[in-house]
């Protein structure tokens, strides 16, 4: 589009993605790395192992700077991503010896790592046709280079085409999501880093959480409308994005803009956003509230009644959580709330699982029975059945117990089993930041 | 593109799908409602809130027999999808009379719903400007018919375009997942089986673990290569998917072969993949392993010290789960380990946290403390940090004690923490189905 910005095209290759037996995740990996570079991608295009779409698509990518492929460069008869980059390229498949040498190194490699698993017992050995087999992923369209995959037995391609006196630089890569992010960082960056060398986008995501994106996009646009008069904040994009319970606003610029005038964005948006707004930057509210409460050198414990522990999940997925996160239980079955998280089978007999007394009591209990300052608590009906006219599928009762007092919520969430069950620890999670702004620590991470 | 076959491309629209910020499951979503419903997506696109590009997309797909559009359909400026359509179609953007009473309907839903949620103090009231912005989600293009969303306020759009005297039918929907699935559900379905009573593919999956996608291609060709002689399975399609730590196998044909043809090739193939296919059908381990135990009666308990509860977060996700769920400790600190789940700390300290010995202790200690069946543990590093020569990150010990003995496993896990976490869990259910196997409960679900 703008002559000055470098574009590119995604294509990912299997026909897994279109009949939607799995999820492509490999299109926002990549997308995200493109964006770090400074390179804006117009179009991303999946088709299935079919050697004309896959040309086809290859075809329509010759308009932009860059193009990188994921996908069909595996052992099997429906891998096509080699054969088909050839034909749209007008080019001879050959055996590459290079890339001959990286499979039968990837092989060696992959048996090393598999002798280190302590049960090879039940792993097959891999005989000779197998190691033949392989030699398949060495086939690579004339004049590409090969990019060695340290993950896997694929290595992938790089080729570039003229087209109208433009180049347009190809790179294809697997499609199994470790392989490819792991050449993402050690071949593509560096590349990309190297030819483009690409001004990096201004970018300031602003979070949110427990309003709606209507609500959001009102207080924004109005700040908005006021930075661009400012002229060096008059090509201010704004993106919203809604996702669970959460509302980000991404702000973009070509360039950064001086300090000032940031500081200033920041005051204006912080001030109509008020404490719905709980960060700035790229961490999630997982990471926010490991990361403060480590900072407060606070511990928390869990108790979940109807996600299996999700919230459990969410925290641990955070690299450090061991300095705050002390554990939690899974109190599936009446039992294990009474036994280990001391609810008293009165109060259960009284009230019932999902009620307000029993979430405030596993509160206390997962508190006092894992020695931590705060408890967090949920219980509740996530379907598809269970519900009543009372208490209908998606009731969710939360409470936080800290020792200072107890806070209790209760929603009703829409969706799927899985859905609700997600939303509803998110809301756990939300729940822990709430309480800690209330008691006014909030840490604001800074990009 | 066989002519008797109906074909389809889908269309995501959203910067956020294109910079990563979020990855698209509409597509899949798409995608599997479709394969349903015997209709064949040729491509999908995912273009960025960019009017031209969704044009130049929306041009792309009038070559198929039917169009899905997801996304771009909200109330900020941002959403471009009906006016692009409008572009691509060559007709006006007008207000549609019948859509504006269904976003009214739809926002009164929204405020009753909320209104059930007890919090709504904290909730914004919706102040007239804002009912005034979301009309403009009733503008559509002209001679476009609006579909009802009842999850949310934007309703969709569905359009017919003759191009050389062939139509194609467009339909647009809500980027919102759980707004887009509900109506896939009750306006597309429908429509879409009304209209070309298409028959569905036979699909038949085959399901195996632990295994490499060459090991299980070389064993499932030479099964197939045989299979293809017969005349009714000449067609025979297969597809390949290896997913974190499962190969599935699928097989296609445009129409259902005699029974006794998919007898004989059930039984070639599982003669041939033993006891790595744990399954036919579209259930994935955990839904295998829950109604397995259930149909058995056999309760269980997970104990967990590095991925915050994750494999309970699997089991939880099967409807039904709580017949053979009992519940789980997530162990993360040392102190719960010997707390609740009786870990000897003597023994945490001459073996470490992730050791067999203590993976063995953390499972027999679930099982009793929490009165369960069948106890399934593991206990590892998930990383970045944290490893050391003897024990690298990605080191996951994994137990299971059931009375009748105990197994222990250890791997070396690769990836990120979250992958490894993820990984470990899917190990950890997949020992459990091990012991059932291995015990002879082998029940195995059809298609």
């Amino acid at each position: 589009m703008c002559s000055a910005a470098k574009t590119a095209q995604i294509i990912t290759v299997g026909d897994e993605l279109l009949s939607g037996a799995v999820v492509d995740t490999n299109t926002a990996t990549i997308g995200r790395k493109l964006r770090e570079l400074g390179v804006t991608v117009l179009r991303a295009v999946s088709v299935g192992d079919d050697r004309d779409e896959i040309t086809h698509a290859v075809h329509q990518a010759l308009d932009c700077d860059l193009c990188l492929v994921s996908g069909g460069l595996g052992p099997t008869s429906d891998d096509r991503t080699a054969a088909a980059v050839a034909t749209a390229l007008g080019r001879e498949l050959k055996k590459n010896s290079t890339a001959e040498q990286l499979v039968a190194a990837a092989l060696a490699r992959l048996l090393g790592h598999r002798q280190r698993d302590v049960d090879t017992s039940s792993l097959p050995e891999v005989p000779a046709d197998l190691l033949a087999r392989n030699v398949k992923q060495a086939w690579m369209p004339a004049g590409a280079k090969p990019l060695a995959n340290l993950r896997g037995t694929a290595p992938g391609i790089e080729i570039e085409q003229e087209v109208d006196g433009r180049v347009c630089w190809l790179m294809c890569l697997p499609g199994v999501p470790s392989e490819l992010a792991g050449m993402l960082d050690t071949e593509v960056t560096p590349r990309v880093r190297a030819r483009f060398a690409r001004p990096a986008l201004w970018q300031r995501i602003y979070r949110t959480f427990g309003v709606g994106e209507s609500w959001v996009a009102r207080e924004v646009e109005e700040v908005l409308a006021q930075a661009r008069k400012t002229p060096e904040l008059s090509n201010l994009q704004v993106h919203y994005l809604a996702k669970a319970e959460e509302v980000t606003i991404g702000l973009e610029l070509p360039q950064a803009p001086a300090q000032h005038l940031r500081d200033e964005l920041d005051q204006r948006l912080l001030q109509a956003l008020g404490a719905r707004c709980y960060g700035i930057g790229t961490n999630s509210l997982p990471v926010q509230v490991v990361h403060t409460l480590t900072a407060l050198g606070h511990t928390i414990a869990t108790a979940d009644a109807c996600t299996g522990g999700q919230m459990g999940v969410l925290l641990t997925a955070v690299p450090g959580a061991s300095r705050c996160l002390v554990g939690g239980v899974d109190a599936y079955a009446n039992g294990v709330k009474t036994d280990l998280l001391a609810v008293s089978p009165d109060l259960l007999a009284r009230h019932g699982a999902v009620s307000k007394e029993v979430a405030v009591a596993m509160a206390r209990g997962v508190r006092a029975r894992l020695g931590a300052d705060i408890g967090v608590a949920l219980t509740g009906i996530a379907g598809p059945t269970g519900g009543s006219p009372d208490k209908p599928v998606g009731t969710i009762e939360l409470a936080i117990c800290d020792g200072r007092g107890e806070t209790h919520r209760k929603v009703v969430l829409a969706g799927s089993r899985v859905e609700v069950q997600r939303a509803a620890a998110a809301r756990g999670i939300s729940l822990v930041w709430r309480r800690l702004a209330q008691l006014g620590h909030w840490t604001q991470e800074q990009l």
